[in-house]
């Protein structure tokens, strides 16, 4: 939904994971700093559930990205140094190929004939537009929340290709706390009659996905800092609709203007892939263990952040990445931040984020 | 929605707090145990949100109660010494008069004409009900969840008539995080098209009514007990409507079982009148501010008790009970229990709470 930047077919039909095949695959991504000629430079990024591949403004595209404090010249990701590469995640609908992209054998969009996406087939069809780039290994991995389980995934299935490795805020496995919050986003979408079974035009489950929306935001921050910045603070035209069923409580102003900036700009079948992904993703799957999964990683260096306040992707499950890493005699790291965003905070605390990042990468 | 047990129809005109007025208000109560000549041994039940006066079975109503292993003879809530009350809230939808009780006015049920239901006038209808009785005083009244509140509000506004206060997994006042997971369940019924505005008949808003039950689900237990419950476990056979975005794990397959039994016993306008009550409950509003509020209780002893594991009522909520009343000079017991189970912690785990419970009530 947003501009192309740049995007490489993938060559040949690609494989799903769990069945299923696309005939032809688009990876959309942006670039910024220069590709040394040996091509040994290169940080990629993953992403979260909802951003694109727009990580930080740039000449091309000065509007602002989605980690703008985070990479850039002299910056933690500092692209002076490398040439860093994020891309648009499959499944998603920032240009990439997802259910709202059409099937070229059928003329209309997949929606819910698109197969079912697992966390390998995002790391997979990065790591293959990075090749169809000339790419062939990464100087650095980063992925923060979705994009953590997609850098694990791409360390665990290409070991030799990724040189450090940082994830931030992820999971080996989601845990059935996290199951059930997504499931009852995907429900939210799916029980809109605008959803029509995925095959909707326009607006869509609007209503569906502001919801989903707003119960993401509720589990993407943290209670303590809501109660810091809302208390019972009320807001100061109380919405007519439903008098006090409504907007009463600066709270409930907040889910509202966020979940309405939400909706138009992402698609809900895309939204319950990429949702799905999460669930499904297991390191256990390779290997027959947790422990056997992460032992397929050489990353020669591991940096894994943690928050505090998190209870999505809550702080044990970092630990369980570091120290099962560290067991292995891997190089790690592990960084258990006091802040006070939640899961989000990797995208609003870059007080505490971006020392603890560039002070990893200058080193790799 | 229950039959009537015990019912009892109020004086005159009901005043709410919020504004408006209930031509008349009916209040539905079980008894267990002999009220003593003098009427001084009166132990009274405020519930939470859902459950009806049904506390305990009894020979009049053998069916299971909600908290059987609390209440009974030689039990922790003794009946062979308490003349145990338990009434069905004011707004609630089983058999005391709410949303969906017809309105003698119009002939028709009240629907969103109902008015604003606040916690205070939860605790000021038991208090007539009681009065209608003949009963002037508790010897103890014990609330958990919203009856906490109720509870709370009741030794506030009556303060010479309660004896002994019990609040289990309560507040002075809802947090932001609270609110705006009220808020959103009661979205996702407003925005169920059977919900037509409150004037719904037969199923009404049976999706919303099951999307805001299972969010109500999630956030009464813990992560942690999920966990060590569900882990991974995937369903035998799964549900074959829309694939793998239906039911595929073990916790998700609780979910709907647990959603589907509450859709049919519970009606859609109570649960949004009930819920919005909590938000607005506000202990300071009684004299300025929390301490001036929880100041004019003059209950001779309280238990206070909270659960680790609660993220919905938090236990830093009952310290702050437990704190301001002692502060000011009342004797006060405060129970930590590290309970796994969450929020629901006293309805599940009777070997933590029915302990804590008899050794308080024996002295009072």
């Amino acid at each position: 939904m947003s501009t192309l930047r740049n995007s490489v077919r993938l060559p040949g039909p690609f494989h799903m994971r769990h069945g299923g095949v696309l005939p032809q695959a688009d990876i959309v991504y942006e670039t910024w700093g220069e590709l040394l000629p040996a091509k040994d430079n290169v940080l990629l990024i993953l992403t979260g559930l909802s951003p694109g591949a727009h990580a930080a403004s740039s000449a091309e595209d000065p509007s602002p990205g989605w980690w703008d404090e985070m990479v850039g010249p002299g910056l933690a990701i500092d692209t002076e140094r490398f040439h860093v590469v994020c891309v648009n995640s499959l499944g998603s609908c920032h240009g990439s190929t997802g259910a709202a992209s059409v099937d070229p054998r059928t003329g209309r969009p997949y929606g819910m004939t698109f197969p079912v996406l697992g966390i390998e087939d995002i790391a997979t069809a990065a790591r293959e537009a990075l090749r169809a780039l000339g790419i062939t290994r990464l100087r650095a991995l980063v992925g923060p929340s979705l994009g953590g389980m997609s850098a694990l995934a791409y360390a665990i299935l290409f070991p030799e290709e990724v040189g450090a490795l940082v994830t931030i805020s992820s999971a080996t496995r989601a845990t059935p706390f996290a199951i059930a919050i997504r499931s009852l986003q995907r429900e939210a979408i799916r029980s809109d009659p605008g959803w029509h079974g995925g095959n909707y035009h326009g607006a869509g489950p609007a209503t569906g996905l502001r919801l989903a929306r707003k119960l993401g935001l509720i589990t993407y921050r943290s209670a303590k800092e809501w109660r810091e910045r809302f208390g019972r603070e009320r807001v100061d035209v109380r919405e007519e609709k439903d008098g006090v069923f409504g907007v009463e409580f600066e709270v409930e102003a907040y889910l509202e203007s966020h979940a309405r900036k939400f909706v138009g700009t992402f698609d809900a079948n895309c939204y319950l892939y990429l949702s799905r992904s999460m669930d499904l993703f297991d390191v256990a799957e390779h290997g027959g263990t947790v422990e056997a999964g992460l032992g397929r990683i050489r990353a020669e260096s591991t940096l894994v952040i943690g928050v505090e306040t998190d209870f999505l992707f809550p702080l044990d499950q970092q630990e369980e990445i570091a120290t099962i890493l560290e067991r292995q005699g891997r190089r790690v790291r592990f960084e258990r931040l006091a802040s006070v965003h939640g899961h989000d905070s990797f995208l609003v605390d870059m007080d505490r984020f971006c020392p603890v990042m560039g002070d990893f990468l200058k080193n790799v």
